[in-house]
């Protein structure tokens, strides 16, 4: 079992944490501001949902991006891509050094409508994974997990047989770290297809515009994709 | 039976060739210079690989883009994505109008080396298949089988089992021909994944980059998406 830390509170971080706690590490969760993440009013005035959510789940520890960091054995990046960078700069580079860090965000960019397009300067010729790895050249970025809806990442079995999930980063050792680590959640060997170096994100991230259009045009989003020959 | 022309004379476009003629259509292969084209030497001074495939399917026509263009009732372009409004402008507006153009083609950009990326200003916000749509604008442009191998687009029996092809366009009675069209080649109704109009194509266009990694990765490109729920 293992400390870790999720940076992020939306769906993707309340997802992952729930699970992770299930399984047995100690987790906790970086926001910007803790007492203003549980005590924001929600809609029409309720609760919000991520204080929903952690009346639910209180064993898992919330703290600032700093602290969270700072806490963590591995993290994981589940900020919306763009704010990515600055997430990651408010967690501090000392706290990521040496660490893995597992990306599974992605460069929308909504400023154009729905559904969104990639961010122009992370995509294409560069990735959000690879523009974290420069930031943060100490930190062991390993990207995995961003090209499907949450509840698939951390449990594959919802989808019956075979789906593919991409992994690509600079450091193996960091990869079969992480492999071991989406074992866990119950992917198999066979479904983790390792692209090789960071620069394959580029093609990992650029997945989301034809999964946001699948997305519109089956109504949901608990799909996958196989790769069959 | 139909006259169909086929923009471009690389592989794809003779497979195209050959199965379409196989399957009883009047075939017209388009290019710059059809004696050119035939005479230009290949490799070692031997015959260049297009007048050897000729050779082997004489009763495919050849012509200039325009001839093709004016012969075929259906046009199909799989000219290379940088070439392609080049090539289509050669083919001349008055042959494309009120015609279907089914584009196979990616706006491959291979300036930086391999593998490439998407051309910017034919990408993420925008798509080669719009751009078209755009420039000949009587055309009805219908994009499809250009997320994976074209021995798979004319045949997709060589994978076992259920694997996706998207189709997009403007034009609803367009996609309902070329999808007449693509059960010709074996394409099953469940496996034609309809995904609308065609700013679609900004999501099927960029399957590419993942394409490319996982061609990378398998060292084979005999491959499709299943999509799995």
């Amino acid at each position: 079992m293992q400390k870790i830390a999720i940076l992020g509170t939306g769906t993707v971080g309340q997802t992952f944490g729930t699970r992770l706690a299930g399984l047995g590490h100690e987790v906790m969760i970086g926001t910007r501001n803790v007492q203003e993440k549980l005590t924001a009013p929600g809609k029409d005035g309720a609760k919000n949902g991520f204080a929903s959510w952690h009346e639910k789940n209180p064993t898992i520890k919330l703290g600032t991006f700093e602290e969270a960091a700072a806490f963590g054995e591995m993290i994981l990046n589940v900020s919306q891509g763009a704010n990515t960078l600055t997430v990651l700069n408010l967690a501090k580079a000392k706290n990521l050094d040496g660490k893995i860090l597992v990306d599974i965000s992605n460069p929308l960019d909504f400023s154009k409508g729905m559904p969104p397009g990639l961010i122009p300067e992370l995509s294409n010729f560069n990735s959000l994974g690879e523009e974290i790895q420069k930031t943060f050249p100490n930190a062991k970025v390993v990207k995995t997990l961003n090209t499907m809806w949450c509840g698939i990442m951390v449990d594959p079995a919802l989808i019956k047989g075979d789906h593919v999930n991409y992994i690509c980063g600079n450091d193996e050792a960091a990869k079969t770290t992480v492999k071991t680590f989406l074992k866990g959640f119950g992917w198999k060997d066979e479904n983790i297809l390792d692209l090789g170096d960071l620069s394959a994100a580029r093609g990992t991230e650029a997945v989301l515009p034809v999964w946001l259009r699948i997305y519109g045009a089956k109504k949901m989003g608990a799909f996958n994709f196989n790769i069959v020959s």
